[in-house]
């Protein structure tokens, strides 16, 4: 009975383990104290979608356990993580209720999209798996756009949606970037990440990444620093690039490429760079062809750079890059 | 002689089987007297565009043979039903010529469109295969996207294409939908997948699912409503609504899951609606992006959803989903 | 030692081959005279984007030796001719510094697209073999699209890129074409691949087709004539038609089904004027597509297309289609 009870508690502590280290997959990091130190940073910021974000996580493992994803792939949160984005994106990003943020009839749509998420995992990792590409947080990107984008057009959504507004552009060709700006901007690009945009949740989640790998974080500052620099060339609007959201995707870029995907010498770390820099040309590619529709690019740089690069270095087996194995990514 | 005669007799009724059995392959029923019931309530709506619908399956019967395709696939129709579809949706939105609907030019781009989509078929087929998903219409949906689409920034088309526009949106928020418009949405959606909007040719593909397969009935008929449903949630325009535009997609997606891919079981049947109010999710999503452009979301939505579903429930074989295996889809 | 020098003279002889081949490769002719006559056909039109161009044959040279790509891929041009076609378009398609065309500041975008144009090159090899389809030239095309998105809807871009704009739909139904328009827009329709549209470098290409295989060059004037005449059917602006701009995809589809991957017998020839029909109508829904964003369709109708037609012809191995083997593509 007691062997009975402490493995029922070990089950317990396990989900939780995975829970935590669910936080750690948004950005390439597998540790359950970096994992608390993310949680703790999303609750900071907003406590209704991290909440809905702990469901969501809830509910892709219940999907994972239904389809027979093996349990590797739940423990380490690969499996489950995108469930987390999707529902605390939706309740961060539906239209307050009657002014009221805590709307419970949010719970529908979270819940309908993560299990959406789950599915989508699945299938583009039963696909991809085929040419060794991992589907990163593609079915979240798909699984947003879904969610903003079929409110978009309705006459009365029940749920409406926060669309996005492009900045009407500038006549004057006087654009000019502030040194605090471009700062603010290295240094927030994580938080579009997370979705937290505290300067208290954003070092959190920079520690969060420290502590688990210091070479990730150097990767991550540097992807970071190369996406800025590359939005300021292509003139993006100092307003939405003090936000970080043009340089997050890079971030996440160089530090899959330079700190997780690869061994780390100074050709990958070269190419890393180069591959955030290409994240950012991305980035302002979908800006433009989604403009018309109102829509953010979410993380679709992140996969588009990342498969291009994966895939390029793994065709010829070329001695200057060795990726790591993983048994499951 | 006489063997010979009946050899002939025998190719020519297994044409005209193969022909009805086309009509079925539409809405995944392969029975001849339902096919019959199609043709009927084809014919009673669209003289015209249903002849050259059957030209279209002539068509991609005669480029099937010549490029091979197994005479099992060419039998069953799932390799011409495109065709069909293609031709005489060429035929129903061609814009009237001088008044005349019964334009002969027209045979020019339904012919021409019904090989692309034979080959689009072909082509489609022997990717997918490799991953075990059927193309279903979607060769019908890109060709025809590029039969409108082709013609719609151009000075002076030849066979000009009656594009599709998104209604104004309402500024008040107080729209509402009567129980009847609701009912005729249910009802009508098998019309879109058919091309006719008429009481009795409705009846009449319904009685002929039925009449194929009760199970299938149940399950389209339940896709209806769940399509409907979710399109009311996202508040669509009423008059829209009660087309069955948005709830066609959602039909065919449940009846493909939930009576055809898989063996019916409580999950299987959960599963099939619940990936019927994605499709409707997806169909909205795609009247938003194309809405610029005035494009229709044809049966994208279906193969979408069904693709993300069916690669789900077949990446690990869980044992509460067990698929159907055929020798042709 | 002597030994030595004329081993090093034979490596830099062999590399100058390998360029003069790159020119051929953009129209499916592995010829070094050819070569010399598109590289005489270019200098002729625009020194600059030229030498851009002819950068970025040897920075695509060297990411290719990097990566590993076996000598052959790169030796017959078919692994670095994106990396000319890119940076010469980037050169070309820049908008002009203070009226200056030789800004060397070009030099940073075009060497950066370059790498990426290889890199995607080989990502898409990769995973393309697997169904032996070639990559073609939609590197080029996804990453000029990104040079020009990218800084479409951005303040102050630092390399202001030339968007397309779409001409003004005319009210009026009488649009018509002289025929001294036609016969330009068939004879200019190479000049879109190259990028240089005076007399005599179109003649000189034409003449560059020829030498390298009078089959070839009759399927690419049969592919352009097929295209300009599908054009003239949708009812194109007369105005672009006579730029050719219509009419190359046809071009090169024709010319690669009918003359390059398929032994020529009158079917492959029916098919591969079908096929450039086709291409003029994928371009003509890529127009009206991407005219919201003022994109140009570059030569994606030539892969969806050759992708399309080269899938459904392997799909069944019918005896009537028999593809030319290659050990590179």
């Amino acid at each position: 009975w007691v062997d009975r009870q402490s493995n029922d508690l070990s089950v317990v502590l396990r989900f939780f383990e995975s829970v935590l280290r669910t936080f750690g997959a948004l950005i390439f990091v597998n540790n359950v104290w970096s994992g608390v130190l993310f949680l703790l940073a999303c609750m900071i910021h907003n406590q209704f979608s991290t909440l809905l974000g702990l469901l969501g996580i809830g509910i892709a493992y219940a999907v994972g356990i239904l389809m027979n994803v093996p349990p590797d792939r739940l423990r380490n949160g690969v499996a489950t993580f995108n469930g987390f984005m999707v529902a605390s994106f939706v309740a961060a990003n539906a239209e307050p209720f009657h002014g009221v943020v805590w709307n419970p009839w949010l719970l529908f749509p979270a819940l309908f999209f993560s299990i959406i998420s789950t599915l989508i995992k699945i299938a583009l990792h039963s696909v991809l798996q085929h040419v060794k590409l991992p589907a990163l947080n593609l079915p979240f990107s798909i699984t947003t756009l879904c969610f903003l984008a079929s409110q978009g057009s309705t006459v009365t959504p029940l749920f409406p949606a926060d669309l996005f507004s492009h900045p009407q552009l500038a006549n004057s060709s006087t654009q000019t970037y502030a040194g605090s700006e471009i700062a603010r901007a290295v240094f927030f690009s994580i938080s579009n990440i997370y979705g937290c945009d505290n300067v208290t949740s954003v070092c959190l989640a920079w520690i969060a990444v420290f502590i688990a790998s210091p070479l990730l974080f150097t990767m991550c500052l540097l992807g970071s620093c190369t996406g800025t620099g590359i939005a300021v060339v292509l003139g993006v609007a100092a307003r939405e690039l003090a936000t970080g959201m043009w340089s997050f995707n890079s971030l996440l870029v160089c530090g899959s490429v330079g700190g997780f995907f690869y061994v780390w010498n100074p050709f990958s770390c070269a190419l890393a760079i180069f591959a955030a820099a290409f994240a950012c040309v991305i980035a302002g590619t979908l800006y433009h062809v989604l403009g018309p529709v109102s829509l953010p690019y979410q993380a679709l740089p992140l996969f588009l750079t990342d498969a291009i690069f994966l895939l390029a270095l793994a065709a010829y087996k070329s001695r200057w890059f060795v990726r790591v194995e993983f048994s499951e990514i």
